[in-house]
């Protein structure tokens, strides 16, 4: 895959721009630990490294690019506070960053998005705005907040900020486990996949980038395959976090970066999930499961080889666990 | 409390043994983490020091008892294997240690027990033979096992051995985060909480020890105040792990050493250990959530204090959550 980016208009985040987000940072995010397992090993021939976001603050990696973007705001932008759309970790990130700067968030939820998520924003001192469940209405809403109060509007991925501040992950694993072959990471709009290649084409050019999907939301496989972003119509998957789509900046990243993109099935996602609260003791979304489910289906990808994995968050219902379903 | 040990023939052990586990156990277990949660200080207004021994070893603290008896015994003894009873974490901890040294381990459990822990016996190498659930029933055929085979007997907690493993997991934690105000663990027949006396009278003999029992399993809290071993009759609670009561060698350090101990309803373990999944993102069992309970209710004597917790284990059937049935 050879597409590059051919709007001049779209600013490209460079390393530079991870060392900066990652110092403007640290004062608001965990260095989370990385995590390895004699049993996942075993099971898949590779050595892993388990990069626990799901420990990270307000329970996924968001906050690094949430946070980059909230505090790399100028006083003056500051004042008008930051806007928003989501039905996820996005949500909870931003609010999260805005209350630690003493700003206002704003958060456009679609009225579907579950009460716990509207409550932990709304916790973290966001407001929550809610609309129709479609893309139209919620950027509609969108608009209009940010016309009204002029407030700053941080994308959940097709941001450079956001982006930037995503790689500060990568960075982490690489100083804390040294060179790795390959990185898995999840592939929804493509915010920590692009940051993954942000950092490691600067510091660890060899080490190989996998985007790991649910066969159920595969616009990236498919994008990835047709070289141009194609789009997910309203897939349905128990891996929430990925129903989005690319964007041209992820997309940028997605297709001058990535080596392979791989699929796993819900059931395959969901017994990876299963395996990893079971085998490591640790909550991750179903999201989270999917390199994992991946390296599983392709052993020989991966056998002998040094393997970092994004676990990119562990915030899940706790009484709605996929499991319990089947 | 200030009862005595006045059985001249019951061996005590010393932090001199605590010392020897330490150094033949260590390339059997994990040294495990030790996580702090803003979240937690906030909640209970103590800065508390959650030792993961959910992460440990066939996923609990047994494994360091159980190590140190396998790893200690002769070539000659070593040769006849190692025999017990449980239903629960010691049973895989023994298995596990056994199958490092490449000897037999017979576990006697009920047939109650749950298919999942009997297959994990086994998928450590260990043989299992099923009784009647009744204490007499388990004892019988244990002594059966042990004349017929010569096998050690390694008691899940009325053991020297034992007790002295268990006290590596206080001294880590010492060493890890320094000196601290109190710890607290659960109790069920003791051996956790003998461990911690053990090493902390040694070490760091004003660190207050409390001991977190389920009400509905109060033998401890009334042996405590009797002054003498008292037992339950088979308890109901959803800590598992906590229903044993407790033997000689456990009483002498929970009567010298114990500070005080704290009770927690059913109601209030589960709501701890929901609260430790939704917040810290682990996976714990229930037992391990009653000291975190015990400290939310009893704010007043944790506040302003540096609060160790042991978190026992991370034993728990994942389609069987107890907030299930709520």
């Amino acid at each position: 895959m050879n597409a590059h980016n051919n709007n001049p208009e779209m600013y490209i985040p460079t390393y530079d721009d991870v060392l900066a987000a990652h110092e403007r940072i640290k004062p608001y995010i965990h260095r989370t630990p990385v995590l390895t397992s004699n049993f996942m090993n075993e099971l898949t021939g590779a050595d892993l490294y388990f990069k626990c976001e799901n420990f990270q603050k307000a329970g996924a990696f968001k906050v690094r690019g949430a946070s980059n973007a909230v505090f790399g705001l100028t006083e003056e932008q500051a004042e008008k506070g930051v806007a928003s759309h989501s039905s996820g970790n996005h949500a909870l990130s931003l609010s999260y960053a805005a209350g630690r700067r003493g700003i206002s968030a704003t958060v456009v939820m679609p009225k579907t998005a579950p009460d716990a998520k509207k409550a932990a924003v709304r916790g973290y001192g966001g407001t929550v705005l809610e609309c129709e469940p479609s893309t139209a209405a919620r950027e509609a809403m969108l608009e209009e907040v940010v016309a009204n109060t002029g407030a700053d509007f941080v994308h959940p991925y097709n941001d450079h900020r956001v982006i930037a501040g995503q790689g500060t992950c990568s960075k982490e694993l690489h100083e804390d486990v040294g060179p790795l072959d390959a990185v898995v990471a999840p592939i929804g709009g493509g915010g920590m996949i692009s940051g993954t290649c942000l950092t490691m084409s600067a510091i660890s050019p060899d080490t190989k980038i996998y985007a790991a999907e649910p066969e159920q939301a595969d616009d990236v496989y498919r994008s990835f395959h047709a070289g141009h972003i194609i789009e997910d119509d309203a897939p349905q998957t128990v891996a929430d976090g990925l129903k989005v789509s690319m964007r041209p900046r992820t997309w940028h990243f997605v297709s001058n970066y990535v080596t392979d993109v791989l699929l796993a099935s819900e059931q395959e996602i969901i017994d990876a999930m299963y395996l990893t609260w079971q085998r490591m003791k640790i909550v991750i979304e179903p999201s989270c499961a999917v390199p994992l489910a991946t390296i599983i289906k392709n052993k020989e990808v991966f056998a002998g080889k040094r393997v970092g994995v994004v676990l990119t968050g562990g915030n899940v219902d706790l009484k709605k666990l996929p499991w319990m379903n089947a």
